[in-house]
């Protein structure tokens, strides 16, 4: 019985983490579970699970939460809150399901206090990666990654010789936007973002799939996790995403690794590992599946991409100034007060303009972020 | 290094596999070589490798070349000296590079001296397989397959749990004449099957594929190795013939593995394992791919894989009747003295006159193959 915190448990991933634990009752324990602002959802699952500990992040949310929660449980708040969760020494793993930079200082705690890491955030590792991946192997403890893409790549490594890796295929389904001409996607409207082909998913990372920074970002993600230089890893349009990713070795061989595209196969896959456990969901079939395609990324189309890949050359701070005024951008995006092809310009010219700087700290990284969200708004007001 | 017998040297996969020896002259030596008669290429190799022992299985090939080698190698003859060379102590692995039934006794021999088995004959584990996997079993001698399918199988399971294995995706290029209709079936020329699309390799064998029955050969080569009941192992067509097989796993994902279609690359494998050793081989380029295919192979259109099937259901002696009466029937076909389609008649009706014994033992298993030639022969005479 493994005792497991989902933090971010009312968001898409947090959900499908529960209904996987929910399949395993024997196996996992939920003990921990936390939210941002959506206390409805969060009282259910804590009258489900009857976690010990749960963390409320919005200070309002809490207030009314406490007067529903039972006694039993202890509620935490805020994000001093949830750093104090993540410390508690009967947690074993903690599933970071929560979005965005926010999750930096608790993955930090999380890893500090020997826990087990699922790791579905990727903001986090792109900030500060090699911090994290520092801390992670002084405190020996295991960053299990959780996004479809990164699960396959490690998927594919098992049982291998790190050594030996040549290049690491990364398939992007190419998102919505695929299709499109360039022209075209001056115009795009938010709605037609939002219907991505492959994959149900959180707003902003499904605009993140549009401009491909979503797979930017899972280069610096992989870069770091698998400690491989930017050059060796390839981004590959696969439009059907059944390949998650691809390794290659020094022998030319390429395991790659394909499943339906299912959040709930990477998430089980980081509770059981080193095992796995059986699931109920349907089976790719083959027979019926016919083609899959690929095709190589159109920089010019999809700038957001070429932009990752100058900041997985640039490292430092650069990074995490690339995902912080990607959040600003999108957000604007979202609210309709930045055009489509206005995010990846509003990137550069942060990028540009900042100062990058080689080994960060924590608080190195939390400037750069607040930096390059103070600019990103300010390049957004000269722009509209 | 490791001393390594190559069986089959002057053979297309003999030939590989000095070739990759070449490349890593510090890591394997090769100390005995086997020829069937051609002992022109036999010579050039000898002088190459300066082998301690080499076998020649035809007679008067044997007293041509014993005139020529010098007294520093020593000369076995004919299967019984196939059958002394594989126990010579220095020999740590055996490449069983050898077509054809022939190679039974000494892959025997060979298992029961210990030695680890390179094999890349498949009709040896279709005749034999559960008794060849027990003695290896009990005499602790890995099986390293070189088949590029099955060598793409063992390495999707690298690293995992057997038990977690749902199913096998064996892939199947289709041969030559995948497209073409039942009716052309019909009529088709031996010229017009062996020229196959994407490996280059012995006639019979490219005959084989033709017929999909290559493919059944795998079907059951891969049951006797890995263990698995056949129902689990799904024969795909995939017309590219870069993904060399995938394997299923309980919780729903699929492992491939790819590669150029070079035998180099699995041969290279089975000598270098458990490491991977660099290949100058050109990698797959996956920006210039653009697509794979799949469909489900035509059982109407190809029966010998139906045949496989039944003969995987029946076990005892099937498997190796099969395995006979096609290679009477495909040697007949490439005497232009029997049409292709009427290759799994032959087989067809061979099996059907069968009195299946289970459980055969290696005498039981010579007289079912001997039976079964000799009933093809009768079964073709009476055919024209």
């Amino acid at each position: 019985m493994k005792n497991i915190a989902v933090l971010g448990s009312t968001g898409s991933i947090g959900k499908s983490t529960l209904s996987v634990v929910r399949n395993f009752p024997g196996r996992f324990k939920v003990i921990a579970l936390s939210a941002n602002s959506d206390v409805h959802s969060l009282c259910r699952q804590i009258e489900e699970f009857q976690p010990s500990f749960v963390c409320i992040r919005d200070k309002s949310a809490a207030a009314r939460a406490s007067k529903i929660i039972k006694r039993t449980t202890k509620i935490f708040v805020g994000d001093d809150g949830l750093d104090q969760l993540v410390r508690e020494r009967s947690i074993e793993q903690v599933m970071f399901a929560i979005s965005g930079s926010g999750a930096l200082s608790s993955l930090v705690e999380a890893i500090k206090g020997g826990k087990s890491i699922a790791l579905a955030n990727k903001e986090t590792l792109v900030m500060a990666g090699p911090l994290i991946m520092g801390l992670a192997k002084k405190k020996k403890v295991s960053i299990l990654p959780v996004d479809s893409e990164q699960s396959a790549i490690w998927q594919c490594l098992e049982g291998e010789n790190r050594n030996n890796l040549r290049n690491i295929y990364l398939t992007a389904s190419g998102g919505p936007l695929l299709k499109k001409s360039r022209a075209a996607l001056e115009s795009i409207r938010v709605k037609q973002v939002l219907r991505h082909p492959r994959w149900k998913m959180g707003k902003k990372i499904t605009v993140d799939s549009a401009t491909l920074m979503n797979k930017g970002l899972e280069l610096l993600e992989a870069m770091f996790l698998f400690d491989v230089d930017f050059l060796r890893i390839k981004v590959l349009v696969h439009p059907e995403a059944l390949i998650h990713s691809m390794v290659e070795f020094i022998d030319g061989v390429i395991i790659a690794q394909l499943s339906v595209t299912d959040m709930r196969i990477p998430i089980q896959y980081a509770l059981s590992y080193p095992e796995r456990l059986p699931s109920r969901l349907k089976g790719l079939d083959f027979y019926k599946l016919g083609v899959l395609n690929f095709e190589k990324p159109d920089l010019l189309k999809f700038p957001c991409l070429g932009l990752a890949y100058e900041a997985a050359k640039g490292l430092g701070t650069l990074p995490c100034v690339l995902n912080a005024a990607n959040e600003v951008a999108v957000g604007e995006f979202l609210r309709e007060r930045l055009r489509f092809t206005q995010i990846s310009k509003v990137v550069e010219k942060v990028m540009r303009n900042h100062s990058n700087k080689q080994n960060p700290g924590l608080r190195d990284i939390q400037e750069a972020d607040n930096w390059a969200r103070i600019s990103a708004q300010s390049v957004i007001a000269r722009l509209s």
